[in-house]
């Protein structure tokens, strides 16, 4: 069984700020934006953790192993070096999709996004490690078979861009609506998705959805571990795998095989 | 008439890359990518052009007013300072669409993206100031009406994504097709289109179908200017003319009008 | 008693790096070795420890708290994402100098900074947080009596800097020679001093040799903690007690008092 | 003759933010500052300027072929992107400390550094490009002979530094009063110093002096150009020269022989 903590980063009272008192140059909100990801990536992921950019003013990142101390020390640190704070709502699941239910409306109570006094949030229910199993995460990473041949060396980069991004509106909707599982683009022509606990079948029908509704022929890499980082790496060994053996599903091994096997 | 000096910038054999000797961490590729993608928006953004991430490992930008030699300096500074290089190719034509084919083309004819021998390639056409008119550059700025109000305050973040996802892949699908214009989601609610010369009825047609196509509203504000910074500034205040006005399609008013009229 | 474990970071074979194949651009290097001393003090900061970036190519920090595994975490993240590598030599002593010494021994004994095939090591001895006391490290932070008043506003800012300098160099060597205490201008006017167990009349004694030396008067707050954060935070207090009684020389309170008091 | 533009850059009332409303994380500010430098760095560096990070909360850059709508842009974006504001002071003279006198005077008749409502003061006069010779910047790239060696392979590295350190203030100090030059330490063992025109005896005189001042050996290679990074490319290569000839000081040949020779 997979148990997930989740986090919701959102900016406070960000649109307003981008055009008060008139509206900012966009490479600067840009930069901004992307900054910040790159910073929390830095913290989250050094943690064990993984952080997705979503729509740059809301992140979602996922948190096993990271308390409460060091949510509050990133806010302060946020704080301390932009011109805009961060608010964090934090929960804890089966199925990622409840987590973020539950992370979205410790916001969602203290106020507005667009709420001017609503700032610096930091509410939640953070995951007791004594309660999980060893391997709560469960991280599967997509990717489309022969991207670079089939579509960047082939088509205008816009329009590689357009198979990639209907492969990915594809599978968000239907890991989201089939299993309560969060997809997300991380460039190139890569989707990490953080799943509940699923089949060899379960993955290939999400493959297969993706197929005849879009035509992209995706494969995928599944890994569990204690944190996202531990799932996703046992990931994408796992979707080498594919590429190897030719495959469409592959599960990481068990990382330390049972010494009586 | 519209005339688009479009860039492609991509990471050289960056997919093997980030799986050579193994796997690399995951938050630290998106560190890297969000990062260089920051770097490219100051540099190019403080000379008056607009960068999109797109696929973060290849990227497109509007370059009006940036020369070769500005681009050779972002290729080598790139190169002191990443543990990968960029290629870039350039070229011009009326609709953005026309450009950025001419653009991959540079870069496709040098070689494969995954080509380990192409690197660093800076081909293709600039444009020549003396030729363009005074407002070769049309930026069309969208977002989603009441998108805090309908979504982030209501809903999961996931959720409040998809219905944004939806609304990017519909639009952008549209204005390719239709005219050849290249649309990119900018984080928030917020999609930036860079146009030919449209009327106000074919902008509002572009609502209408992403109304029809997935139930989001849209509005937008369209500048034109000497380069993307002043015709995205413009559209951004011609949005900000919607909300206060409540219209669905709002163009710039000229910045300098002519003083014989 | 102190106890400090210090950790040398060196990026290796910089220095040849720098000219290869031919002399890179200065304003790349400089970005690249800030950005690199960010990086650094962002993961050793939000961890409690202290970085100062001292030549930039080798940094010193305080580490108390921050164990083998998240060093090897940090050298592999630089690794990922930037175009050189770090070694990091760790010792544990009673007074920074020493400490120090022994973490240079084990990069030195390992080869040449220049060595090319001497690349990412890491080596040394880690703190075990049951032998230390509750304090185990001391933080004094300098500061300029009314620099901005008797300097800033008055000299160009090249002469302003000259007394700054003045005032580091004359404090960084009787700190050392006199205490084993390593000293580290951190901008502004302002230096931070790891020391061992000092006395006010030793700290007033530094002041007055600085003040005879080089005729710049500064003043000292002096913090104790669990890490050099919770140590430079108490000393931030208490220097602005400095600032608000007009004395020198202040210890911070503890922080949490005793019950019987 | 030499015609050097300089900007003060000077962060506004950095001092009091630093501790309001309490003292912030020291870590957070030494980003904060060197991440303000590096994002100036990119943007003066690749317009041909030079920048150094002095005291962090006072930069000084050569500026020569960067005007006052640059200075702008790079001021609007740090507001955009920081905490905190810049102020900009900008002057030519033959000799860099009398441009940096102008610079400064612009800033100091604004306001005081601690003075709130002084806030992005951007005050100059700027070089008429018409009105220089082709090679108006002199920089001077001094380096310790063999510092690996004798320094960071034998010393802990805070002795190391204290050596490289002397050999900076004391030159800092001879090239300022001696000739109206200012030098900057920029990391490892190198120092680079803006000059007036100055002979191979005038620089021979500073090496000895630093000599019998410190006991440290420097030596340095000499550049001019159109901007600082001509001058300063063209003075690494004549300290490459140093190098492998075995000599102290060495001018840069003309990068474009007269075709009569």
């Amino acid at each position: 069984m997979t148990t997930t903590q989740l986090t919701l980063i959102q900016i406070d009272n960000y649109g307003p700020w981008t055009v008060t008192p008139e509206p900012r140059r966009e490479m600067d909100l840009q930069t901004l934006q992307s900054r910040l990801f790159a910073d929390i990536a830095q913290f989250i992921g050094s943690r064990g953790g993984y952080v997705f950019y979503t729509r740059f003013d809301n992140m979602i990142a996922v948190t096993n192993g990271i308390d409460r101390a060091a949510h509050a020390t990133l806010q302060e640190s946020v704080g301390n070096r932009y011109p805009v704070t961060i608010s964090l709502g934090v929960d804890v699941a089966e199925t990622p999709a409840a987590a973020l239910d539950g992370a979205t409306e410790r916001l969602q109570d203290a106020g507005s996004a667009q709420d001017k006094s609503r700032t610096e949030v930091l509410a939640g229910t953070f995951l007791d490690p004594a309660t999980t199993g060893s391997e709560p995460v469960h991280i599967a990473h997509f990717d489309v078979n022969d991207a670079t041949g089939k579509y960047t060396d082939q088509l205008n980069e816009f329009d590689s861009f357009i198979h990639i991004e209907r492969s990915y509106a594809s599978l968000m909707e239907y890991m989201r609506t089939a299993h309560g599982g969060l997809s997300f683009f991380v460039g190139g022509d890569n989707i990490i998705a953080v799943c509940p606990e699923l089949s060899t079948d379960a993955y290939q029908d999400a493959l297969d959805h993706v197929e005849s509704d879009v035509g992209v022929d995706l494969k995928v890499g599944i890994g569990r571990g204690q944190t996202a980082h531990e799932a996703g790496i046992a990931a994408k060994h796992a979707l080498e795998d594919c590429r190897y053996e030719g495959t469409t599903v592959e599960f990481a091994q068990p990382s330390v095989p049972a010494s009586d096997d």
